[in-house]
């Protein structure tokens, strides 16, 4: 259990074991993939698939046992995400991002904050979204007693949709500098509009979270305006970087199972081939073999850089820069290798089942939309640069909201 | 004037000047512009932009002066329609497909034929469309009497849906051949599903076309079964692959063009960039500079190989073999770089307009769509391949209906 | 210790530790790379490097300790051989090609041979090389009484040159099946010519050996004409796939490495860059990303083959056809990714360095001619469409020579 | 003619034909080509191949007839330089120089000045070389009276070592500009050293030219220090920039042509492949086209390139920024395209010719030599910038020595 504290740890329900959370993420996965087309083409809120992961338990994988959780690591909760990410990157983000709040909660909060608002999420099953987006600086936030007021805006607040909770930031413009809080999504003064309207990852629930003069507690502030951040509290942009690593290797993994089903189950060999199966095509062979090779390296770094991520959070407040550095690194890789695989592999499965696999009704397409759609959340050159820049210094990537 | 033959030229109305075909393809192009987004998004019979197309003149085009048309050159004709394709790859192919059907009649029929079906062609502003696919040989042609009948299902005749006249193909079980002919889409017997699904180039009126009990008259026969092929009649694939590569071609330009308007006038610089305007970020300028340079050559090779056309089919029936080569080669080289350029520039815009370019209220992601359904027409591999071979034996690609 | 046998394993000079072993090949790898550049560029017999190699005493690496050897992993060999090809990948691959000498002894000999032969090799220090080469079959075998004559021609024996035991193959015409023995360099009849003049990769003591009707004993016999391989013994190809994708990973990090070296201290900025550090050009940081992740999946991948190997090869003879095909698809894996980071990394980095990098007196294209040479060993599109074919079918690459 | 002046055209021999051009181009090419691998194993100074280019009379062929040349056009230099370069990049660097040369004289030079150095050049069959290398600003420019004198070193002067004539740069410090003049090598205090060791390009016959008060007669300035340069001046870096796309062009084509004659006459087909020979490898062919498709467009784009120049230089003083700006942007869309040929095709051929055509003795590394070292003159990334700048902006790249 790596995200804890001096909290001591209590008994609860017991925490399900390796193999019956691997039981539960496939079931999940399998849930999700069979209406996943269908979810694609409409869109919107995904109500009963959000249900679907509630009811799994598998929101509690990361929250510590100290506050009813399963404590698992985040490499186990890595390797989940990727396997629901192939059946259903929208879903895959919104699951990700409740832990992302989860361990928002744990790395930005105060021990009791953790225990009142982990301990009640887990009683009662809530869905975490967010209302963080730093670059949009609308929403305000302004002292009022002993608490806050918070008016404006936020745009890009995927989760938030339908969401029990929400982490918020806000800009407070004395100390130019964000306040970070969290609050029931049904706050008064609380209004979400579900504006996001990409081509691809449809059901992301992400919207426009809209304060109108909100009433945040003292005990609702995770982060204070100036307040500086720990090298460990900059662990969290790097989960949430790996969030998206592990979402786009299990799309280009998805997308090359999917071509490979297709190949396999119904294309026709080409007239000039010279074989009677298109899996005999020589070409098709070749090219199905390079597809491979970029998937795999995705995702055997990402299983690294997460296990990065474990090592730096179980040194707790003793995480250095340096430290925090190098998981940075580890990240940075692994998102350059799987953007790539994400984009080629569900661009390039087309030329490999022929045109009839284009049809709507198999809405293999799909797997392109969301790739192209996610993978554009910060550009893949300024991550090659920080690499490179790594090589050639040594220096680390400075600690941002996305690196 | 390529594709004529003996009849004498006669006069009718004035052949506009080539200033003039611009000005009508440009105002062509920019209609279709208009509403590509929302047609692509219902796709479906687009009866009006038909209409515009038919209204424009440009369907008599190719059609040689002698029967009424404006006789121009292919390299003109591909110029133009790499314009079309740039705002609407689909009407372009359907625009497109009317001349490849006239280049059937002339190239495959005999002058009787050229002259009545063309004639009337240009006085009725007739459109054709086509009911070709050599693949699917469940349409069947049996003896009438002096004429045929055709019974049968034929899948993917793109351009049937709405038009006026159809060519077909039906298979001659005796004689394990193909016969070729020409009718009206309304003839007895012929019904047209439109069914069409794929996720791009929706709007190409392609759907199955059922023959039940179809009289053909033997001067609507453009080829016999059984009927060998002349090295000029095996033109007309070329012709056909190069309206695809011209597409393609068509769809990077207007990919790049629309996903350098959105950086221009849309995008915002990335937090770590340091520039204030995303046009002034060093990654975004060089890798435009690389989508220019993959976009460049294919519109250059696609003119060489428009070229090749004209001069083959200016030597008549004379053409040989090996001249025929020379066109398959540079076609080939054409398509596998237009193709490239198509899928890669129609993905990697994204990359430097930024997330916000997602939003499906621009439909930018219809290039990549239409992009990757309609270059899987026949495989690039095979492609690259008779290239490879020709450059390591001097082989030309067999004649076939996709070499 | 992984391929031992039933053999009591008997006490001997203690084996060194891991850091022992790590500091010996460190110290061996800065050595090699002390001359490299003046090797590189003379060619020819290394005398004193492969002393240096031999003093190193990591040549009893893979050798079990039953036999007097330090009966390391397979990984712990490859990591190795990695670290020493950075600095000089011919030496690498001489110092790998005896180990694979001695992993052919233990697969392919029974334990008598084992005893005989590899004792007999820790405790004279001797050097292996190979005559193995089963693509040129102009050596033949014929038996002599109890024992074989083997007369002819073996090209592309790799450290042959200066070896004091070969293995080697000879075709037995009766059986049209080859003969796999091992004898000293200097048997009677034995003469191996230096003509390996290949453009990289100089020193590897390439050659051609001759036979003229050498006398080969039973006991020198390791495999039989005729004699069916086990899935076991078919590991052994494995074994020298991997020793190519170790080289071919060491290639590309000490290109890497050098590159990144070069560009810190030598490198001036270009003109128009605006900056006064090479090191801060966004473009060759970029760049420097680009490759710091092709080669980084190739060392991940290199080492995952590595564990394979050592599971399969820790099943003694129960190894399956299933299990050795899993061998085969990991390494197939590596070898793929390695191939391309190794070409392109060698290749690329000189448009990061700049021109006066190209000065032969820093000899850094030896990299690109090394990777060049050696990576032609067996076409990559061959193994490419052994991974495309078992992503499709789930069959495993066919045993053979290369796969 | 493009490159004349107001001097009055003059009877001289009779100019060849361009049949007769392109027979001596064929010629010398072959001369080249016939002793390339030695002389690139070899390296330093070509005397005999020198003498060869000035025997073919092509020294003349950018010279204005006026002046007693064949005032042939930049595109029938360029297409020349090509064939040459295919069969040896670096005596196609001095012969392409010395026209570089000629038109400095003028672009930069007076009336009186063409007439006094080029007529000359053509009675004296003279060898220009050059000292302009701008980056290097230690040869310094004192007034002398009514003349200058030049003192210091110049590095990086391609065509110094045996020339006849040179111009020169030297740097001017009161007016903090260059002085660009014209001398005979063999001036008083002029020393020329043989220290070019790069690896590729090994004989193009640069040095360091080094200035020891050497007198520069009024006469002999061509640009005086502090005077601007005029838009038609500054075409000069636009034909530097071209030699070095059509070398590029050259040795990618050079290569392909050595590669696939290699598979015709000597590559063995791999076991696995199933064909008897090499060229029916479906792999084989499949990746030269792939290298076709490569070259080709380079070729067309330096093509388009070349009539850009002639077009521009017809303008004569008319020239204006923007004209030369297009200009800029036709040679930068060529020169990246062929760099990537070059550098491309020169290392992948051997995939496809096997391990043996690594032979020393072929020299076939020689392509990707060459092409490494010279494409590295400028770097590729800034000239993408400028691409893509140009499209996001219309800007034009700012005049240079690069650009």
């Amino acid at each position: 259990m790596l995200l804890t504290d001096s909290a001591t740890q209590q008994s609860g329900p017991a925490v399900p074991s390796l193999a019956e959370i691997e039981r539960r993420t496939e079931a999940l996965a399998q849930a999700l993939a069979a209406n996943a087309v269908e979810r694609d083409r409409a869109g919107g809120h995904a109500a009963a698939e959000r249900e679907l992961i509630r009811a799994s338990g598998l929101l509690d994988l990361t929250t510590p046992c100290a506050y009813g959780g399963w404590g698992q690591s985040w490499q186990t909760f890595y390797a989940g995400l990727r396997r629901i990410a192939q059946a259903d990157s929208s879903l895959a983000h919104l699951y990700a991002f409740h832990h992302l709040q989860v361990a928002t909660i744990l790395l930005y909060g105060k021990p009791a904050q953790h225990e009142a608002l982990l301990r009640s999420t887990v009683e009662q099953r809530l869905f975490w979204g967010n209302a963080l987006n730093p670059n949009d600086k609308r929403a305000l936030a302004t002292e009022d007693g002993t608490g806050w007021r918070i008016s404006g805006p936020k745009s890009y607040c995927s989760g938030s949709v339908g969401s029990d909770r929400l982490t918020l930031s806000a800009w407070h413009e004395p100390s130019q500098s964000l306040l970070i809080g969290a609050l029931p999504s049904d706050r008064a003064g609380v209004t979400i509009r579900a504006d996001w309207d990409a081509f691809g990852q449809k059901q992301t629930d992400s919207g426009t979270v809209t304060f109108d003069q909100v009433r945040l507690e003292p005990h609702e502030v995770l982060v204070q305006p100036g307040q500086v951040a720990t090298p460990r509290a900059t662990l969290r942009p790097m989960l949430a970087q790996l969030i998206l690593t592990n979402l786009y290797a299990g799309i280009a993994r998805g997308a090359l199972q999917e071509g490979l089903r297709y190949t396999r189950d119904a294309s026709r060999p080409f007239f000039a081939s010279g074989v009677s199966r298109a899996v005999d095509d020589p070409y098709v062979q070749q090219r199905y073999g390079q597809l491979a090779v970029l998937v795999r390296p995705a995702e055997l770094l990402a299983d690294l850089a997460a296990q990065a991520i474990d090592q730096a959070l179980a040194l707790g407040d003793a995480v250095t820069a340096a430290d925090r550095g190098r998981v940075a690194i580890a990240v940075a890789e692994a998102k350059a290798v799987a953007h790539r695989a994400a984009v080629e592999v569900s661009s390039q499965i087309f030329e490999l089942t022929g045109a009839s696999a284009t049809s709507a009704r198999f809405g293999l397409d799909r797997f392109w939309r969301n790739a192209r759609v996610h993978t554009l959340h910060d550009p893949i050159d300024y991550k090659l640069r920080d690499l490179g820049r790594h090589a050639l210094t040594g220096s680390f990537p400075e600690p941002s909201s996305y690196s």
